[in-house]
């Protein structure tokens, strides 16, 4: 192993040692889909079990399906408390500095809606959850403003109503000086066609990848790991002249907007995928037996490229845990490519149509670097 | 003040404190309405506004209401977690010991369910969020056991579904040992004449109070708090005989099952008010000019009163704070008192027709310990 190589599990995350707990309670999830079967008679309401294992849970509600999520940010708001210690502007010592909040409340936002829209949904309502460690956390007017406000912002760019939400103050269970953000979203799918859970899918199909903004919400356990080796840590200058910590808190893509217009332009969408956690294994989440032949990969965020160099991770590593440029994945009819594409593209989103669905053994193979993501190595679904 | 004479205010949680955040909050949420009107044209969706400021948010979706929530536990694991050095049996020191994680269980889902029902709604699906200090929480077997059977029990109990979750491991962010729990849930109102948002209250109303099974969900800072000075701390035995910490634990009673069989049985509800922080001041949560006139106070569970009787509390706190035997009211005409009544017990839950809606200023009257609690005293619907 080289020098200075940092891996996903040595940051701390230990992604097989959470797996017994989420197997249990997905069966016992599973087990109460039969709740609403047996009310259903009466109240028109049944579960779709095929939801279960996909990125959202899905309901039909007799005219309509009703898609719902709660997702959680993890550890980003760690690196945006650091950073409000750093001159906001790269290589200007006196230039003012910033909460970076209202970042993070867009960050939150994502992870929630751009899980819910894989399964076709529109989103209606958010409702937001920020447990803090201490009173104290709400007293800093600046800090609260930026949330708010950051919140508020993506509600409008996505067309959604913020219903509510939880603001409690939970001494001993959150640290002191620490917050812990999540979101939870209703969605809505109608017409029931819009119902997007992967049945159709199908060698020959285009797959076409969004652009991502940096790194998002996954990943940021390895790379507050390596600020912790650098030199300078969150203020150390990359490359391009930017800093790591600035860099790193540039605010996740929302794609709703991509995926409405695309529903409404009458693309065949067989299957969404977000591309988070895991990287680009989460490419091949569809549970079929299908090969993702990747030809053209998409341009890597600088930060996503330090962070690869500096901790001197193969194209498996990187591939296989960061989204590498690529945030979001729609598989298309082959004909419906381009339209995809331009679709994403008027929403100010870059697109590639970067492969195509081949029948074959479960995985990621993506041909510039040279590499193969096997299906065997994680259970995705879970 | 009393010697030993210990308030909510004292045990650390500070209301006034957070509220600027919340009222902030609640302003940018509010605005954010517009954005599904403006949509609503193409969508056939809209907020209902009347929902602001009610316990669960209702969008109105054409032949039906969707109602959501997410709502937090708070702090009660911590009681759990102290309590597992316990033995279960009182006054049995080789007694097996529990982890309690299947009361917690129920304790998270009633935070959310209890609310999101107040508005009419039958819930559908509910997400959990169990957000851990370190991947060793998810270690203990047991304790995870409880937590998944509990939580899948209480689904059972009101026939939901369970829909997913997220168990994030966030260290630096939960404290290392504990767990962070919250619950989000999903309803339907249908048909919409269940919408429940308080229009029609009047005076001559009747006020039906459910019991509670003890401290629910709120006040445990403060029952913590107290535990520090019991020399025995958790494993004090009540005059009863029953330990402290063993009946702080006591689930939270789930009250879908009444709300679903009032509604079946035609009753008129007009208001209904989840009776949690700030005590009975929630059974004037409704922001018209009424008077509630409590003539019949329902028995105190002891814990409540044990709790009241060590920290010196006077009535006014302990209605004020507590929930002193009440944990939901039911505001019905005054014709279908007795009807309500019936509905409760054939779920299993004691009630009374307590006392009668007044016109007259925002107030709760307790005739019995002859208290007033004022609607000034606190911003209720924040």
């Amino acid at each position: 192993m080289a020098e200075g190589h940092l891996t996903y599990e040595d940051s701390g995350v230990d992604y097989d040692r959470i797996d017994p707990l989420k197997v249990l309670a997905q069966q016992a999830a599973r087990a109460t889909g039969a709740n609403l079967e047996r009310a259903g008679a009466r109240t028109g309401v049944r579960e779709v079990a095929a939801s279960r294992g996909e990125s959202a849970y899905v309901v039909d509600i007799g005219d309509a399906y009703l898609a719902s999520i709660t997702e959680c940010l993890g550890t980003k708001a760690l690196v945006a408390d650091a950073m409000r210690e750093v001159p906001a502007v790269s290589g200007v010592p006196g230039a003012p500095r910033r909460t970076w909040y209202d970042h993070i409340a867009q960050d939150t936002i994502a992870t929630a809606v751009n899980d819910l829209v894989t399964v076709g949904a529109r989103p209606l309502s958010i409702h937001a959850y920020w447990a803090a460690g201490s009173s104290d956390w709400f007293d800093d007017t600046e800090r609260m403003n930026d949330l708010v406000d950051g919140w508020k912002a993506a509600c409008d760019v996505l067309g959604v109503a913020w219903g509510g939400g939880e603001t409690p103050c939970l001494t001993g269970v959150v640290e002191e000086g620490a917050i812990d953000l999540a979101a939870s979203c209703v969605g809505i799918i109608r017409p029931k066609s819009r119902l997007t859970l992967g049945e159709d899918l199908a060698a020959g199909d285009a797959i076409v990848l969004l652009e991502s903004s940096g790194i998002h919400a996954n990943g940021l356990t390895l790379a507050r790991k390596l600020s912790e080796r650098l030199p300078e840590g969150y203020a150390t200058v990359m490359p391009g002249g930017r800093k790591y910590g600035e860099a790193l808190l540039d605010p996740t893509v929302l794609y709703p907007p991509v995926t409405e217009a695309a529903f409404e332009a009458g693309i065949g969408l067989r299957y969404i995928a977000n591309i988070t956690g895991h990287g680009w294994r989460k490419i091949m989440r569809h549970p079929g037996r299908f090969t993702y032949h990747i030809s053209e990969v998409p341009p890597v965020p600088e930060v996503l490229q330090f962070m690869v160099d500096e901790t001197r991770q193969t194209a498996e590593e990187a591939y296989g845990s960061l989204n590498m440029g690529a945030g979001f994945a729609l598989f298309v009819r082959p004909e419906d490519g381009e339209a995809a594409v331009a679709c994403a593209e008027a929403q100010g989103v870059r697109a590639w149509i970067a492969g195509v669905v081949e029948d074959g053994p479960r995985q990621v193979v993506i041909e510039p670097p040279g590499i193969t993501l096997s299906g065997e190595s994680l259970a995705l679904r879970d």
